[in-house]
């Protein structure tokens, strides 16, 4: 048979050599031995550098010791495509800015490739879940025309429009969604032009925002509960290797089973505050409170509740508690934190724009989300599941940066 | 048992009253006898109007005559929201231009409905034909760097760095892709900021980009066909009520199975001549060449190998005739016309360089795609399909704006 792939490990004593491929799907290691082979299929070896694209003909034999538990004995050796000894990826430490520069080169890599296909398969999962329940996916503009001043927003000219805005969310336009289709979710890129430097940060990022008609604040979380533990039991089941590759304890993730514990917000804040944490009541939580809270649990918990002057205008005021709203946020354990912000929404008229004008949003920008509770008003919730920062829990990487294929942030535009 | 929903349908006899009600998943008719309720309950039903929310409990019973098959004899009926008289979107013919401004109503119109539910249904056997195939799923960066002064480019102040501009395809990054994964296809937005203003350009569309190592040209086609007919395939055996509810004539898509003729494009425009058109050598193919084309077929149809000044500079050289390419558009039956362009990737470095300067591309823009060439340069290929072109065709529709649920257009940027 006849493979084509690209050399990654080189190695020969001269009268045997072992040339190891990757395609890209897996890694094959083949044997040539020099007096076995023709004088030419010898000399092309002998010129062979790491990342050349060749050819490779021979027979496969099972051999354990092989990576992979397969071995192709040599008969012919092309070249495709040469290539220098000047690769930028050399088996040594590289900095993580020389790597991004190198991200093209850098997603071969064995650590790389893995997550590429976890994240992959989460992504189907995603479909899957929302398929199988009969959720009807939806697909809500980049392009948004003004929104108000609101900070974070990359803008474009749009022909005689004036500007346009980068869509922050689908959500606005998933309610809209839910009125007519009852059940959707959206799955796309979202936009920050925020200059935030962390490790949970990217200028652009992929969410899914499913929007539920009729469903509350508790349907909501059980929703969300269902999700996270269905994509986790998915990669467990159908990634294992490369779950291995990236070393990730999963024993950690065969813990993700639902019910998700609730706290309130309220009890979260004393607990910070025992903690030693200086956060006060009506403070929104950052990473650090996050990793606090979530440090006594073995699974996901949901915080819930949080003071209306924390949250978005178009939460729903809690009616047990008008200083707080129904809403939740999702943090992951082992310190990840936030992977998913949810909230009933606000289906009174009156209520929203008042909240609006609160806020000092434009309320002509949102005649037609309004006009969702002008005609025929209805209970619904959602939620937004930040799809690199569920990516870089799964498999416990530090940086979500790594955690999609071309990453964008503050300083990064290429490759 | 108790259902929520809107008001589609009221009528009444003063004795017995009808209301049609939709949730979103399917409409189900319920029945009031006026004798049989409480006076209250007569009352709610007395005010109701169109799209007001309400939720009605009774028992479901069999019912042939039934929009649905079934007909629930209501005990209940409490009014969750209401629906002003003034309602947009009603019972009679609007214009164009008034449906999109309402978009967000229109949508719940069951043509609107059943046109979303394909497209859904198509999204995610897209997503199951590469699944299942074993090809990755990459999302390739919607905010990229300087690729030049090339034309229908919406741009962005990014930072410190510059512009960025909006991806116009995913492309070259799905080709990094490719050397890293073997198979992978991308599926997200795309934009161009062109002042078309026909029923076959939106400013915003989703394309599907699948890149392939070691494929060539006609690999190429040949995943194209077994694409495209699966997606059709798929749509006839899961939606059939919608395709009814839109009135295709489904024994057009029945036809649509592989192979799809192959028409050089030299034979394509001697055809086109000897049928008065206008179409020199040379010319790339316009929307009526297409349809003339495509006329004589019960299938898609490709048009392979362009001249090479018709098509973009990543185009792999014909071997057997240089002053075309290897490259092939999938013309769809019925008028249609283009819903795939497709090509093997140019993978000579100094080809690719002279082809890039012929059309005054900044090579430093390029240099990681270059990159690519020179470090173990391999054969492949790839296409694009248009979401939205492919589902006008699938549902027979006139106009790709109602084939995505909030459509921009050069006017059109709001709801």
């Amino acid at each position: 048979m006849t493979v084509r792939g690209w050399v990654t490990h080189l190695r020969s004593s001269g009268k045997v050599a072992f040339v190891v491929l990757r395609d890209g799907t897996g890694v094959l290691q083949t044997v040539l031995v020099k007096n076995a082979v023709a004088p030419d299929v010898w000399e092309r070896f002998s010129h062979l550098t790491q990342e050349s694209c060749i050819s490779v003909t021979g027979e496969v034999r099972a051999d354990a010791r092989a990576p992979g538990g397969y071995e192709m004995g040599l008969n012919d050796l092309t070249v495709i495509g040469a290539s220098p000894l000047d690769y930028p990826i050399q088996p040594k430490e590289h900095g993580i800015d020389f790597l991004l520069d190198n991200r093209h080169f850098w997603l071969r890599t064995p650590r790389q490739v893995a997550i590429m296909r976890i994240r992959s398969e989460i992504e189907q999962a995603i479909q899957d879940f929302f398929y199988e329940r009969g959720f009807l996916r939806v697909d809500t503009p980049i392009l948004t025309a003004a929104i108000g001043e609101r900070s974070g927003l990359f803008s474009t000219e749009y022909f005689e429009e004036g500007n346009a805005y980068l869509a922050q969310t689908g959500q606005l336009y998933g309610e809209a969604a839910a009125a007519a289709f009852g059940k959707i979710y959206t799955f796309g890129p979202t936009f920050r032009a925020e200059k935030s430097k962390t490790r949970r940060h990217l200028t652009e990022f992929w969410m899914i925002e499913p929007e539920v008609a009729f469903n509350d604040s508790e349907d909501n979380m059980k929703l969300q509960e269902d999700f996270v533990s269905f994509l986790v039991q998915r990669v467990l089941e159908r990634r294992p290797a490369e779950l291995k590759e990236v070393e990730r304890d999963v024993t950690k993730l065969e813990n993700i089973k639902v019910p998700f514990p609730r706290i309130n917000y309220t009890d979260a804040v004393a607990t910070l505050q025992a903690k030693g944490s200086a956060v006060q009541w009506g403070d929104d939580l950052g990473a650090e409170d996050e990793a606090l809270l979530v440090a006594d649990y073995d699974r996901p918990i949901f915080i819930v509740n949080y003071p209306k002057e924390a949250k978005a205008f178009y939460m729903k005021e809690n009616p047990d508690d008008p200083r707080t709203v129904l809403c939740n946020d999702c943090l992951a354990p082992e310190g990840y934190g936030e992977i998913i912000g949810g909230s009933q929404r606000e289906d009174d008229l009156e209520k929203i724009l008042h909240r609006l004008r609160e806020e000092k949003l434009p309320e002509a920008a949102y005649d037609w989300y309004l006009a969702l509770r002008k005609y025929g008003t209805f209970p619904h919730s959602g939620f937004g599941l930040g799809l690199e920062r569920t990516v870089a829990w799964i498999v416990g990487s530090q940086h979500i940066r790594e955690c999609i294929a071309f990453p964008r942030m503050m300083h990064r535009l290429r490759p």
